[in-house]
């Protein structure tokens, strides 16, 4: 939300546990600064026999597994480079969007350090290109632009991840061409924009999507991050004529690389472009029909009219989401249903589309709510949450009534881990979870209920109660009320056709 | 429980969220099989981009991370090999009383194994110890140990972590010398023997038994583990002439080291020890007298003799106890609590003095739990866990009730971080937690409260209720009742005696 973020935790144990979070922004590309709290100098010199340690006086352990997941690590133990050592780490941390990890003594807090570094601002801007290269490589990539009859522009993650949402927003409108984003670039891009032409994901894709991107004879790429979930297992069919794939630190034309940082090249291109030269198509009206022919072989069931069903559920959300709105999707049903809803201008999106560890959203969701409301940023901040991934996390639920965060939870209830039934053992119980009251959950964990608390807990089991709670004033004006906490009852079995396409490719990808 | 435990999860993120409690059994010499569910070997082989990966097709990157934490690893590749490795491992798991790692690709899961290995018990004997060394070793010690005029035994943690505690109950009842053990220690030796003699934590220790120990001519000490916790933070002050440690792998004798194992030393010196050439003293009658010369200095309050306070609770608890017994202390308040509880006869108890990772002992707790209904074992299954803690690992309530688990929980309602409150920022809202409302844990989670139930949950504010509620029949007769909840509200800054000791210490010892 802030475009980068901090995490404070004691050495050993609490490090140890955020282990999973920083890893997932290590490939998710999120830049996190780490700052761990140590035994003190001497104690680690002497080798004490400290609780948090192994018991071996290695206190260079933890360290070393961080080493894994980090791309810069700093141990302040030596006043005289201690500045010098942080902002070398921060820098890294910036530049390459990942988690970097600092460790800082327990005796080191009060010691004195020059101030002088503070006067210099830190140095985070892109490494610049080499000049003629990068102007010969986007006249290279303008000249088969202009020259080719159906071509398109791809927004991915990559994007996004490293800043580069204003120079990328830049160069497409610029051009006038189709847009499409692949799922981990929703967001990066207004689909409201009348050149938006809808979310690519191989056979994952609505048909006439898929169709428009397939048959193009020249596909730009920004960002591009092929992973599993991202492609629908791996059924992009691209064409590789003319293929350009701009990467954050390098760029590939029609299969030739070269060393050119996307930043600077994004402006030379959005700075050379003559839009007048370009064949752009225009893109089919209905960008977001549902219709997949891939999918027709899934089984499928029929619930009543009034039934919550994703169907219903992600379409529905479009005519619900206002400009300036955060959504926060877990991945599962949520993540994968939510490539079926438009997002109004400016929305800011969160997933955990690579890493994909369940119960990330949740918590993610109070340090999106907080940052919200610390940037004053209009727009409603909310959540959609299995029950299955939300056992997994659930504290954070307290933590954001401690805080008085305005957030607006959906908590779907199909009765345990529904995604690991469509990817094996749909009945087993290993799939079930214990079975919570989630309505109680807010008051268990601290909740003021009723007039001037600071939280609402629901229950919805119809499409009729959950559009009448989008109506009232609670979930109309956010601001100061709080919790919004809604168990939204869906079938047991139901789940978006892309999660469903996905989860039978990967049971037999599993046994391969 | 069961002298070896297993888990299952999947790879990175499942591995990466567990790894703070395998890193506990490691430092913890607690044998764990951790066995990981991974990619297909075909996936790997291509380092296909798949989630839960670093997004770098290094399939390597989570099992370098467990070298840190393991005492081996094998990965299920290689049919040829597979069987072997299994038993590999497993040896290294027992031997060495610490965690080892299996990762198992998930095409691999169906493939056919050889059998035959399993017509050849595995071999996880101790190491057999050079005779003659051993004979001549332990006739040394006996010499000594003849003549010593106030000779000591002294047990710690890894007596029970290395599975010795047989072994070291014959020796120690058979010499019939005094017998003291260390807080980690407490559970390897019955109480109730007439030649217990108290517990020994340096300056934590009651001033007669710190008298007993440290005045003694020879301290014999057996598993000794010296870690902050364990010695009230490095005060133990034992006589070095005639000291002889036995340590799993070797033993010293007044500084001269010796490459025996613990098991065999232990059954040569049982079987040529002539107690009648000893001259232990009996120990004093007040092993459990709370006095605490070394804490003078320490604040003190007094509260109305109704409140629930540590100096009551855990005096009290020994009376409250039965044979058979076990009993979960979480790190903090409650473990260093129990230093003042006398034990019955069979007590288990279970805590986690050297890595200290709060959260630790409620899921603990419910895998003894589920142990002991699988063993059939007589006695109760209780927990101590405080409120800070508890928030960390809530979850493990609703699977004991999910799985109907006979268990009562006290949950200790201090109103935050005790512990923390103590080491630094007394009234800091950094050691605050979120309010939760905690008897509401249980019917949130799922508990069937009522006739036919589950589970009560229960609130007690003075020394009146809880002694009543130990004599309802549920307490009495725990099996088959499922969870007894009981929230248990304490003094916000009480704490036990030697928690301020050991606390006041590690504030200052965090500035040096």
């Amino acid at each position: 939300m802030k475009g980068i973020g901090a995490l404070i935790t004691t050495f050993g144990v609490g490090e140890l546990s955020a282990l999973n979070a920083v890893a997932g922004s290590y490939a998710e590309y999120v830049p996190v600064v780490h700052i761990v709290g140590s035994p003190s100098t001497t104690a680690q010199r002497k080798k004490l026999l400290l609780h948090h340690t192994l018991g071996d006086g290695d206190y260079k352990a933890f360290t070393n597994i961080y080493k894994q997941v980090t791309v810069a690590q700093a141990n302040l133990h030596d006043l005289t480079i201690a500045t010098t050592e942080i902002d070398r780490v921060l820098r890294t941390c910036w530049l390459k969007s990942r988690p970097v990890y600092i460790e800082l003594p327990s005796d080191m807090v009060t010691k004195d350090v020059p101030a002088r570094g503070l006067s210099t601002p830190l140095d985070i801007s892109f490494p610049t290109n080499d000049a003629s290269l990068e102007t010969g490589v986007a006249e290279e990539i303008l000249s088969r632009l202009y020259g080719a009859e159906k071509p398109v522009l791809l927004l991915d993650g990559c994007v996004i991840r490293h800043h580069l949402k204003a120079e990328a927003t830049e160069f497409v409108t610029k051009t006038g061409l189709p847009i499409f984003t692949t799922p981990m670039g929703k967001g990066t891009i207004d689909e409201t924009l009348p050149t938006f032409a809808g979310l690519y994901a191989g056979s994952g894709s609505h048909d006439n999507v898929r169709e428009l991107v397939e048959s193009s004879d020249m596909v730009l790429s920004l960002g591009l991050m092929e992973s599993d979930f991202n492609t629908m297992s791996f059924t992009y069919k691209l064409p590789t004529r003319n293929a350009v794939d701009l990467h954050t630190e390098h760029v590939t034309v029609e299969g030739k690389v070269f060393d050119l940082h996307m930043h600077g090249l994004l402006q030379r291109l959005s700075s050379l472009v003559d839009a007048s030269k370009l064949a752009g198509k225009p893109h089919s009206e209905q960008v977001f029909d549902v219709h997949r022919a891939a999918s027709a072989s899934l089984p499928e069931a029929s619930y009543p009219d009034s039934t919550i069903t994703h169907a219903y559920l992600w379409r529905q959300l479009s005519k619900w989401l206002r400009p300036n709105d955060v959504l926060c999707t877990e991945i599962g049903s949520s993540y994968l249903g939510v490539w079926d809803t438009q997002f109004p201008a400016n929305t800011f999106a969160i997933s955990q589309t690579l890493w994909g560890s369940i119960g990330y959203t949740l918590p993610a969701a109070q340090g999106v709510a907080l940052a919200a409301r610390e940037l004053g940023r209009p727009g409603r901040v909310m959540l959609f949450e299995g029950d299955g991934s939300s056992q997994l996390t659930a504290q954070a639920i307290g933590t954001m009534l401690k805080l008085n965060l305005d957030i607006i939870i959906f908590l779907i209830n199909n009765d345990g881990y529904t995604v690991e039934r469509w990817v094996h053992g749909m009945e087993e119980p290993y799939n079930d979870v214990p079975a919570w009251r989630y309505s109680q959950l807010p008051e268990t964990m601290g909740a003021r209920l009723g007039a001037g608390g600071n939280a609402r807990a629901m229950q919805v089991r119809t499409r009729a109660e959950i559009e009448a709670l989008w109506e009232t004033h609670e979930f109309q004006n956010v601001k100061g009320r709080g919790m919004q906490f809604v168990e939204v009852f869906m079938p047991k079995l139901d789940a978006p056709v892309p999660l469903k396409m996905f989860c039978t490719r990967a049971e037999k990808n599993n046994s391969k």
